[in-house]
């Protein structure tokens, strides 16, 4: 089972997915019947496509996988619910503004309930998944410890850590978060990533039918990072995140690793 | 030259756009080079799509087009750029949370650069346009006077209609806002309405060659209120919204007239 999948690049990147499978299966009994959503960058512009209805037939997918959208950051997630009805409101990634800038997250993972008395400052969840109250209530921290944009982003990190730590008390807790430029990737249970220089290649998700593929436009310098749930091939040598650990990535680099 | 289109109805509408005319005027010549942006409530969850590129083939218009969807809100944007870059971060509808809500938001105008020298609070914009300022300015009002979602929504609209006299002191203010269930639209210069009640038929925008139909699954129970730049049909009588004017719909009918 697929849930978050993410990529940083360095160079806006073609990236086309592929939903065929998933699209077949996405019926009353498929394993994606809660839904999906995806969000692109586009310099500091967010786009994001959100499917909250089983459906064999969806469009958005389709235009999903036709429409090439060339991004520096990608955040996405299959939905298997858990807590929260099935509809838009709840259906991921969540977005916020903080600082003039659209920070967007997914979470994978279910948390204890004592989350929804965790006091609330800035943000407020629209629907009613613990996913989107812990992101009001991280985004909320983050604002209320730095309510301008930091010079230094090494404490910022620091603190986004301690804070997806504490959530951690609470439950599983995978997340992705951006905000255009850094990506974010904190692991409770699961998440692996690869950096893929040129040439490049396909990448099939077996696990959830979907596959991205890099190859179609990249040039010699373009490095791609991606991160998902569950490593996505067989054959190379994907790093999987510790319990605890936060990887940072900028233009598909690591830009800082935080250890438990 | 069509700019703001709204709808608020009584039941989710199964609204059909099409936009035949301007895709295929969507060229660099064309009156709609500079994008559009429609958004959706779906209760209240809020689907958006935008398109700032110039583009005779644009997939998102034709899965707007062809992709059904059912809602009793929809604020939608054509626009011709004055004051920021084409990009998406600049492409309307705006959207920021509120009191648990997403806030929706588009504008028709131009207003003084010393808009910019007005201070911020909760909101900042993520663009440089000066439409995405006066909406977070607003929206801050709104929330520095209300910092809970208020019981009395007399005086919250009325507020709401102090604050756009305010930003029309600075230009052309016609503006359409909603939290999903009320649609707030403010006339500077022109802005009209229509109530249809079944039967419905098709209406046709003959300036920015967008046609919405209602015909297709409407019951003798809906009501259904179309707002746009200039009246979309000339057989029928067009409320027109005075300078300094704001309604306010829920379920397609007026429950608030507020005068200059």
């Amino acid at each position: 089972m697929c849930e978050l999948l993410g990529m940083s690049a360095n160079v806006p990147t073609d990236i086309c997915f592929s939903f065929t499978g998933l699209m077949q299966r996405g019926g009353r009994t498929g394993p994606h019947r809660d839904g999906w959503g995806i969000a692109f960058y586009e310099g500091k512009g967010l786009r994001s496509f959100h499917d909250p209805e089983p459906s064999a037939d969806s469009r958005i997918a389709r235009l999903v996988a036709d429409y090439s959208i060339k991004s520096r950051v990608v955040v996405s997630h299959i939905r298997q619910a858990n807590v929260g009805s099935v509809c838009l409101e709840n259906t991921h990634p969540f977005s916020r503004e903080l600082w003039g800038y659209s920070w967007t997250y997914a979470h994978n993972g279910q948390l204890d309930r004592q989350l929804f008395d965790w006091p609330l400052t800035f943000y407020h969840p629209v629907g009613t998944t613990d996913s989107e109250y812990a992101f009001c209530w991280l985004l909320g921290q983050i604002r209320s410890r730095y309510p301008e944009r930091p010079s230094d982003w090494a404490e910022l990190q620091a603190f986004i850590h301690a804070c997806c730590d504490q959530l951690r008390g609470l439950g599983v807790f995978n997340m992705l978060l951006s905000e255009s430029t850094h990506l974010f990737c904190y692991c409770t249970t699961k998440l692996a990533w690869i950096t893929r220089r040129s040439p490049f290649g396909e990448a099939r998700l077996k696990d959830c039918e979907v596959s991205v593929d890099f190859g179609a436009e990249t040039t010699p310098n373009d490095v791609v990072t991606v991160i998902a749930t569950e490593p996505l091939t067989n054959n190379e040598c994907w790093q999987k995140l510790a319990t605890g650990e936060m990887v940072v990535f900028v233009d598909g680099e690591v830009v800082a690793q935080l250890k438990e």
